[in-house]
C-alpha cells in the first residue's frame, strides 16, 4: 500500500477515534474518491471501504469491480460478492472480520439499503451520522485540488462567454441551455457539475428553475445562468445574471444590491472567519436594502469534489474556516413572478484574505442581442 | 390536484397497503419524478413526499423550492423549512400531521440522514425498505415512456456512428471519449445516462473501466463503448465492441459467442418469462462455450428513468416480466489483461415476444482507421 494511501486512510481512523466509534465506512462518492484516488460509481451494488479507529481497513467490493479495485493498491482484506449470490455473506464476513460495535457513516451519501445490510449482519451495530466529520477532510484543498477546480472554472467561463455571445431575443431557455452544455464539453469538461439552470424573466426568480422549451427570451428579461464544468473530479459552480436589450431602474438597483453583497463577502473573507460571519455580512447588505423581502437563500456552500459540500455558509454555522477552503459566494434577490438576480463566485480562502477563482466580469451587463 | 396526479399518488397508497405499512415516502429521484412529473434534484436539503395507505399525501419541501413545487399542482399539506432554521421542526410537523407508525422507503435512493431525521422526529417509527415495491411501479413503461426511451436511444446511436467514424489508431481512450460526449450533446442529449466507458485493449476487460489519457488505441485492439444519452428524463444504455484494423481468430470467436448469447436473449423474451429464465438462457450460451471462465456479469437490468432499475436480469430472480418492461441484454466475456467483448441492446418486452429499441448494427465490425 502506498504511503499516501496509508496516510489518507489514517485520516479516517482519526475521525473514528475522535467520534468515539470503532470504525468509519465510506461508499462511492466524493470521500471515497478522495480516499482511494480512483473513481468508482455509486450504483445498486454495495461497495464499501471500512476504516477502523485501530487496525487495518477492509473493503467490500462487487466481484465485477475487483479488477478496477486492484488499481487502488489496497492491501487490506477484501470481501467480494457476485450478483447471483447476493451480498449478505460478504457483509457477514466483513463484520466478523472487523468485530466492530459502532460505525460512523456518511449520512448524505450512504443509502438506506446499506444501513439495512449492516444491521442485518449485526443487529446491534450502532450507526452514527459522521457526514460532517468525514467530509471535513475534504474542506482544506490541496494544491492539486485547487488546480483542478481552477481548470473546471476556466472551462466554465469560456463556455459562458461563448453562450452569451450567441444569445438572441426569441430563443427559448432550452435552446440557450443546449448551447451552454455543448460549449462546456467543447471547452473540455469531463461532465457537468449539475444540470444547469438557464432561466429568464419570471423563471429567474426560481432558484432551481428548469430551462423551459416554451419560454422565448425577450427584451428587458433578466437571464440567469447557473452551471459548471467538472474536471479532474472537481466541480465548478458559477452564476451570472445579465439583462437582455435593456434594464429597468428596478433591475439595475437590484443588481447593484446583489453585487454589493457579493463584494462584501470578499471583504470579510480570510482564514479564521466563521461561516456565520460571512453569511451575516453578505445577507446584511441585502437586508439593509429595499429588497429584503426578496431574500430566499444563504450565501453559499463549500465546493470541491462535490458541488455542495462543507462548509455551508449560513448564519448559525460557527465553523472557523481555514486557509484552503473554497466556497461559493452567491447572494441573490428573487421576486416571485417578476425576476431574480444571483451572482456566484468560487472563493479560495487564504491566510491574509481570499482569491476569487472565478474571473468572469460581474459588472452589470446589458446584452445587445 | 389533477386526476392524473391523484391516480399516480394512489399507486403509492396501494404499495403501502400491500406492504402493511402506514405510508410510503419518496425522495427526489426516479420514483419521485414519476409521481409528480417534475424534476427535482437530490441534494443536501431534505425534500419528501409521503403518501399514506389511507388519506391525503403530505410533503416536506425546502423553502427555496416552494415556487417550483407549486408547478406540481399538489394540494396536500406542505411543511417547508429554511436553511437558517434547519429541518427538524418540519419533520416533527410532518410526523404529527401524518400520525404514522411505519413507513416504506426507497432503500436504493433515500440516504441515511433522512432515515435519521425521521427517527429523531419519531424514535419508534418502523422504517422498511420498500425499494422493490415502489420501483416496480416504473417497470411497465407507458407509451410516453417508450417514446422518450426511443428518443434517448436514437440520439445515442447517432452519436456512436459519429464517434466510430472519427476513431484513428494512436488516439487515446480519453480523446475518443471526448468525441463521444460531444456527439451525444450535439445530437440532442439532455444529459448523459452515466459517465461513459471507452476502453480499448486490456481496458476492455474491465467492466467499469475509465477512459485512460495515456493509452493510445492500436491495431488489433478491441474497443468497447458503453454509454447513453438521457432524453425527457429517460436513460439509454448501449454497448458496442469493435476491433481496430484487424481481429485475431480468438477475438472473432469470442465476439461470435457473445453475439449468440445476446441473440438467445431475444429468442426467449416475451411477456410472462422470468428474469431468471432470460439470464439462464443467455449465460447458458456463454457457459457452453470455451470461454466460460470469462463470464463476470449477469445479463442486464431494467432501464427507464434510472439507468439501473428493476428488473435485474439474473438467475435467482423469478420475477415474471410483463409486457412493457424494458431491460438491457448485455452479455459479455472478459479475459483479464487481454480483452473483453460486450454487446448491449435495450429490449422492450411485448405480449408476443420483444422488440429491440436499439438498432445499431452488431455484426462483428473491424474498423479500418
Amino acid at each position: 500500500m502506498s504511503a499516501s494511501l496509508k496516510t489518507r486512510l489514517s485520516d479516517y481512523s482519526a475521525v473514528a477515534a475522535r467520534m468515539g466509534v470503532d470504525a468509519v465506512a465510506l461508499v462511492p462518492g466524493p470521500n471515497f474518491t478522495r480516499a482511494v484516488q480512483h473513481l468508482f460509481m455509486s450504483n445498486e451494488r454495495p461497495f464499501l471501504l471500512v476504516i477502523p479507529a485501530d487496525g487495518p481497513a477492509a473493503a467490500l467490493v462487487p466481484n465485477l469491480e475487483l479488477r478496477s479495485w486492484e488499481l487502488v493498491g489496497f492491501d487490506g482484506a477484501v470481501f467480494d460478492w457476485r450478483d447471483q449470490d447476493g451480498y449478505d455473506a460478504a457483509f457477514a464476513g466483513l463484520m466478523d472480520h472487523l468485530g466492530i460495535a459502532s460505525l460512523g457513516v456518511e449520512g448524505q451519501v450512504m443509502r438506506v439499503f446499506i444501513h439495512h445490510a449492516f444491521l442485518k449482519a449485526r443487529p446491534d451495530l450502532r450507526i452514527v451520522d459522521a457526514e460532517r466529520e468525514i467530509s471535513a477532510l475534504r474542506m482544506i484543498k490541496t494544491p492539486d485540488d485547487i488546480a483542478a477546480l481552477q481548470a473546471a472554472i476556466d472551462i466554465s467561463e469560456r463556455a459562458l462567454a461563448r453562450t452569451l455571445d450567441s444569445v438572441r431575443l426569441g430563443q427559448t431557455e432550452k435552446e440557450i441551455e443546449q448551447v451552454l452544455i455543448q460549449a462546456l464539453f467543447a471547452e473540455g469538461a469531463e461532465d457537468q457539475s449539475f444540470p444547469p439552470i438557464v432561466a429568464a424573466g419570471d423563471g429567474s426568480a426560481r432558484p432551481h428553475a428548469k430551462a423551459r422549451a416554451d419560454y422565448a427570451v425577450k427584451a428587458g428579461d433578466a437571464l440567469l445562468l447557473d452551471f459548471g464544468a467538472r474536471k479532474h473530479g472537481f466541480a465548478a459552480d458559477i452564476t451570472r445574471t445579465v439583462f437582455l436589450d435593456h434594464v429597468s431602474d428596478e433591475g439595475a438597483a437590484v443588481y447593484d444590491t446583489v453585487l454589493r453583497a457579493n463584494l462584501a463577502g470578499f471583504d470579510i473573507t480570510r482564514a479564521g472567519v466563521t461561516a456565520h460571519q460571512i453569511d451575516d455580512h453578505v445577507i446584511g447588505v441585502l437586508e439593509a436594502s429595499p429588497y429584503a423581502d426578496r431574500i430566499r437563500t444563504k450565501t453559499g456552500h463549500g465546493l470541491g469534489r462535490d458541488v455542495h459540500e462543507a462548509p455551508y455558509i449560513m448564519r448559525g454555522n460557527h465553523m472557523v474556516l481555514p486557509a484552503g477552503t473554497v466556497y461559493t459566494n452567491e447572494p441573490g434577490l428573487y421576486e416571485i413572478d417578476n425576476f431574480g438576480v444571483r451572482i456566484e463566485d468560487d472563493v479560495l480562502i487564504t491566510e491574509g484574505g481570499c482569491t476569487s477563482l472565478t474571473s468572469f466580469p460581474k459588472e452589470m451587463t446589458v446584452l445587445r442581442c
